[in-house]
């Protein structure tokens, strides 16, 4: 919970205040004084009169009553001073800089923990410990240089480490990004960078909230809490992109289906971004950079022209875009004739549109409001250095300008980092916002375009079956037996071949005439039954069943032998995998090579309904041959997506399943047929 | 060719001199003037007595002996220019900054080649036109800023772009790198980006010459002689890296073989790196990045400590490296136990070692100390910004001193762009190369991780039938038909299946007796026949010959039925194509699905010999399949490498030989057959 004392706090109070700026207590309370803040401001320093110029007090019980308090004093006497903030002194916001908590072990983790109860207790916000602090336009108050202008309008900067927002705020604005509010939520024991979110979302309004959103989180406390409010958040117009760090660790764990052993926790968070909306970013560069982006308008297609007066940078980012999906259409020679006569002999039209070393800001000027005007061009990216003879001053002007005019956005890429790093400044002073690098750009450009909204659908199919499928899968633990797995498949009305349980040969022989041939054995007991050979495809004569059944009893923990009938086609798969807090992640794709040597699977989290499990199958690199490749009959997407959908239902239903497996799915056209289930339930068997 | 006059020269006259330091006949006298240059200095310009100080003559034919000219006037006056230095004032080496040549169309571009001439015929160098000059530890004949101090053992930069070459050198002095040469080449007419690399190599002395080269290239004129002067400065200890843009429009053309259709010339360009032993780079920052890296130690393992005053970029960087294949090995408590006593509490020294904001240089020192003496690992990363508190002079300071102890590399990310500007100038001035983001370092230590030597060996292997192999194939012009491949395959002793031509049904039942079932039935006439439904797999009776004999002549374009014996396993290709100028690319893979959906291939430029083929075998996406994955026996890598070697000596023999397809190979173990065999030599049939 965010109180609106913490946003705009009528008091302040700097606990453990100082003359010195290099510390906290004495940064803290520079950057509050010399901020935008209108209202009381306080120090607490036992030793001193007066700090800064502020009305200082003793100690905690001295203060008035304080909205908002920032504590930069020992790990252990903060407690003491939250405690005495809260009950006595009213206030309902602490900001903790210190650090010296959970991060040191178990007594400081204990600290931390009864100052957020007491914070609980109080309805109070309590940010920290172990951060840099908040600002917003109305207050400042961090310990950290640079204090930036907060504008409304400019993004919103939620981090779980203090250090890591101040180098992404470095990069940020020298890049000339434009904030409204950062929140460094430090160890985020009571308030974590969810809750910041849940607040952006709560208070969200349009025109003055923040309109892009970046994102620094290290662990994500609750996960469907950061998904609902940046799904409503990027509904409502909300561009977010975050970095989610700590991927390294996330490994394999044990697991009784193959799913279970494929997917891992970092597969959480990406499905967890996709489908709230948020661009997923790999460092602070990517992240910054996709924030100047999103300081743009919007672009609405995929077709950029590139406005340079060098050839290099031009062609370097025409590579980039054109080989990752976008297009830098080439202008045709009728189409681009008027402007041919306003650039210097020698000059491209073609797109890259190259106005020559020589090329002047009129003609920069003419070539923006030309692409502006074209139906083939959906963005421009203007690309301007110096090789230091003269300056870009009325260059960098016309592009404000015309960033200001056009409906398309202008990018601009200003590689001249030293050569023109006087007018780079002047650029950002007048509100620009710049790339120094085609790549940065290119790459921020590309991960936009392959932005998938998410879909508006948050609920799987209801099954038909639902009160029979509870009552059988009731109170079960740990793995379920294949009866239990075929009837399950027969009650969501998944297709299955036929198939017959055998424990010795003359019902080995029994069942084979049942089922007719060809048909498939399969030994019953061992988990991974290929791995042991214990799998016979397309059996076709009484003798061979004979011979097999005698082999596959012999395999070790054999309890009996399945014989089904043969299945054609590609072999699919549809697996679950529940990850702690963030619930059950969905998984499909083609059986054998593909998913163990290619690694070729997608994956959601659920609920997943039609159009998400759609989305999923076509993003499938062995997709072509779900269509039909080479000669042979694909399946049907939809047929395999209502396998999904149904799966997605069945979760909802029995949200205790741990793990699951259908695989193989067989078949071709509309026929899909699920060979094989497992199935494990929460709780030890 | 690249005269001594270039390099050193005696005297320069700059043509075109200029007192407007705007103008680049202004700026070029200027920065020779105030560089390096201690010979005689001369300005041509026909109104003025005395530019910039400069003895100043009106016209070309007052002056005195020149050695290298530097020609900043219109275009269409720099031909008589050039002519009358190079015949009447002994000049060997003319720079040509001027544009308007072959850029501009057909008049231009006869009159660079008309320079060209002129300068091969006095054995004199002509750099540009349309570049920006020249510069080294003698003089620095550039037109633009910045003017860097060239430092002997500096990197070498050679671009193609003028333009692009300064936002390179912009983007590389920001991170501290040291030069020793700039050569910016133009329009390359007579002097190309290879031409360069073949004289860095000519004249390479250990010790002095530059230990890295970067290189951004538009067209790679001379590939094979970029080859062979990148291979020889690699094995001579120089490290390159290289852009090379314009890859977007390397499209498909209109191909023979599935192998034509796969490769394109930007697929040789790669090649053509890899075996050169350059590292290929996308973007300046990249290249700049792989730059800084080049002036560190050769990092000799993959194991890196990182060493952070904050935990985000350290993890950021963890997951970058670990996923990509490096390591940041964990270090046990009791290995890290002394360091640990020296540290605050709460310091990490697990890797990465976390130092804490208020981490102090004389900690950071020991640190790096520390790992400089671990057996465990290889290099060092340090990460160090600041939050504006106090300076980090002494930090910055105390990795200076490291670096230049060390004997392990020890990286830089200096994050705090704004607020450490100033210390990161000083560590830069104090010889310090930086890395602003761990991102762009991460992935330069990834890229040079992934790096494979070339091999030494350049020979492919020699056939035992050369002699009937050239006559086989002599004066064959287009297609060559499917007899004489397999009569081709044959005396490359590569294995085929017994297959026998057959065109009427008679034939066709006879051929099936001969061959024994089970066999292939495939249509002859048609280019792809898969497409038309014109090849049967696995025919096992004599009614089945029948029937598919008069389906399969009714095809369109049908001339006949080959029956062949049914090869089981595994199926594989082997490819050629010839890319002009580059010589023959060799690709192989797993066919069907590997190729067509995934686009699963390796190239190499040929020759190619045993581990280079090796090389390609093990890159395949497919190779734990060629292993033998999923129960299932796999192919010896070494009997495909041989047929690779053998089709490599084949180009050898016929470099004729435009296209070539051994497609489906297939076999398992040791056994490995061609089926198929698609050979298109140069010239219309």
């Amino acid at each position: 919970m965010i109180t609106p004392q913490l946003i705009k706090p009528k008091s302040i109070a700097v606990v453990g205040a100082s003359d010195n700026l290099g510390k906290p207590g004495g940064k803290v309370l520079y950057n509050i004084k010399n901020g935008n803040f209108d209202g009381e401001l306080y120090a607490v320093n036992p030793k001193h009169e007066r700090i800064q110029g502020v009305p200082t007090f003793k100690s905690i019980s001295d203060l008035p009553q304080t909205d908002l308090a920032i504590l930069a004093i020992p790990a252990k006497l903060s407690l003491p001073a939250v405690k005495g903030l809260l009950e006595e002194k009213g206030t309902k916001a602490v900001i903790v800089l210190s650090a010296g908590f959970s991060e040191m072990g178990p007594m400081g983790r204990k600290m931390e923990q009864e100052m957020s109860r007491l914070a609980e207790r109080h309805q109070a916000t309590l940010i920290g410990p172990n951060c840099i602090g908040v600002m917003n336009p109305y207050h400042q108050s961090v310990f950290i240089s640079p204090v930036p202008e907060m504008e409304w309008g400019g993004a919103a900067l939620v981090s779980s480490s203090g250090a890591t927002s101040v180098f992404i705020l470095e990069s940020a604005l020298s890049k000339g990004l434009a904030f409204s509010s950062i929140f460094s939520v430090g160890n985020g024991g009571h308030t974590c960078v969810d809750d910041v979110l849940e607040y952006l979302n709560d208070t969200y309004e349009h025109g003055r909230s923040p309109q892009s959103i970046l994102i620094y989180i290290e662990s994500i406390r609750k996960p469907q809490l950061l998904l609902r409010s940046a799904r409503e958040l990027v509904a409502k117009g909300c561009r977010i992109a975050a970095v989610k760090s700590g991927i390294s660790d996330a490994g394999g764990r044990a697991a009784a289906s193959h799913t279970g052993a494929m997917l891992n926790s970092d597969m959480a968070v990406d499905a967890l971004f996709r489908k709230a909306g948020i661009i997923r970013c790999n460092s602070r560069s990517e992240l910054t950079a996709m924030g100047a982006l999103f300081q743009h308008p919007r672009l609405k297609g995929k077709r950029i022209a590139i406005i340079t007066h060098a050839g290099g940078p031009g062609v370097m980012l025409t590579d980039l875009l054109s080989t990752g999906g976008m297009e830098v259409p080439r202008l045709s020679d009728e189409l681009m004739q008027g402007l041919r006569e306003e650039l210097f002999e020698g000059a491209s039209t073609a797109n890259p549109i190259d106005i020559l070393a020589t090329g002047t800001a009129e003609q920069l000027e003419r070539c923006i409001t030309f692409c502006e005007g074209l139906d083939t061009i959906d963005g421009m990216v203007v690309i301007f250095g110096s090789p230091g003879l003269f300056s870009n001053i009325d260059v960098y002007r016309v592009i404000r300008e015309q960033q200001n005019i056009c409906r398309k956005p202008v990018y601009t890429i200003l590689p001249s980092i030293l050569n023109a790093k006087e007018e780079m400044d002047q650029f950002v002073q007048a509100g620009g916002v710049l790339f120094d690098d085609e790549y940065l750009l290119g790459n921020a450009l590309l991960s936009e375009s392959r932005y998938v909204a998410p879909v508006t659908e948050m609920e799987g199919v209801r099954l038909k079956n639902a009160e029979k499928i509870s009552e059988l899968l009731k109170g079960r633990k740990g793995l379920v037996d294949i009866r239990t797995g075929f009837e399950l498949l027969d009650l969501m009305e998944v297709k299955r071949p036929m198939h017959l349980m055998t424990s010795s040969e003359t019902e080995a022989m029994d069942a084979a005439r049942k089922i007719g041939f060809p048909l498939v054995m399969k030994v019953v007991g061992p988990l991974h039954k290929s791995d042991v050979g214990g799998v016979v495809l397309d059996v076709t004569t009484p003798d061979a069943v004979r011979t097999h059944f005698s082999r596959l009893i012999g395999i070790k923990d054999a309890t009996g032998v399945e014989l089904c009938q043969m299945e054609r086609g590609l072999e699919l798969f549809v697996g679950v995998k529940k990850e702690p807090c963030f619930g059950h992640l969905i998984t499909c794709g083609l059986g054998g090579i593909f998913v163990e040597i290619l690694n070729d699977i997608q994956y959601a989290l659920a609920p997943v309904g039609m159009s998400e499990a759609l989305q999923m199958i076509r993003s499938l690199k062995s997709y072509k041959l779900l269509q039909g490749a080479r000669g042979k009959e694909g399946i049907s997407e939809e047929v395999l997506a209502d396998v999904i959908c149904k799966v997605s239902g069945l979760l909802t239903l029995v949200p205790e399943i741990e793990e699951m497996d259908l695989n193989p799915l067989i078949g071709h056209g509309r026929h899909l047929s699920a060979v094989d289930v497992v199935i494990r339930m929460g709780g030890a068997q």
